[in-house]
């Protein structure tokens, strides 16, 4: 059912910059683009808090972001009418972030979780899917993103 | 033990601004800030996202601030040396966001949770609490955030 065809990475980055002025502002690249993962990454600068670490609302931002792009990108690769919608999230604050940071989604439950919630949406019904955005920093994971979305007809 | 002192808005408002560059690129504001309860509000246009409806990610940050705010703010009108930081939060989007928009943090548990986290913070421990925030637009809730603090020495 699914085309499979590699993401274009710099059509996404112009996509999420054009659409979402948040974005622009805290600085964030698409750094890899699969039907698999998706990595985002951000400065320290523009997201800072007064601590000089990164701000707590700007990493589970980018976090979200993550996960709502890659859904989004896979509804497009499916070729099907819909968007992806974000429901509830929870995020872990594990240490603090002190430079430039990742965050990298993925379906919780891989490939047959994009299957079922992709064909869900083909037949005109809601697909559900959760998708977990890992947040990195100097190689090691600093919190993390579990966020439930609905893809919508 | 507490300062019953009522917090100043507009000071809180210039620091938040000052110290959190997001915050200015949500256009945030500090609309109440008292002893039990702060409330943030943000425009709809630099938080928008591609639906014309509020990014959940602005969303998300703008209802962390509002609880971070409200937990530094304690500290400091209790007078001990210490900081609020976030470890967690679960974050609920129930309904689209179709323009201003509000964010009002309180303790969970009210000022008994007040009592027992700023005691600890006082005895040199750290202190725990979870501070809710409600988003509302047009005078109608549209989500919720629950965020646990730590009240660092």
């Amino acid at each position: 059912m699914l085309k499979v065809i590699v993401m274009d990475r710099d059509a996404l980055e112009v996509y999420l910059l054009e659409q979402i002025p948040l974005a622009r502002a805290m600085e964030l690249r698409v750094d890899l683009a699969s039907p698999g993962e998706l990595t985002l990454s951000a400065p320290l600068e523009p997201n800072i808090n007064h601590q000089g670490t990164v701000f707590g609302g700007s990493a589970s931002a980018v976090a979200i972001l993550s996960a709502w792009l890659l859904g989004t990108a896979r509804v497009w690769e499916a070729d099907l009418p819909g968007r992806a919608v974000i429901q509830r999230n929870t995020m872990r604050y594990d240490r603090p972030i002190t430079g430039r940071f990742t965050a990298t989604a993925r379906a919780e439950d891989g490939e047959e979780a994009w299957r079922r919630a992709l064909d869900a949406l083909e037949r005109g019904r809601k697909g559900r899917i959760r998708i977990v955005s890992v947040l990195a920093c100097d190689g090691s994971p600093v919190g993390e993103l579990q966020g439930d979305f609905v893809l919508l007809p």
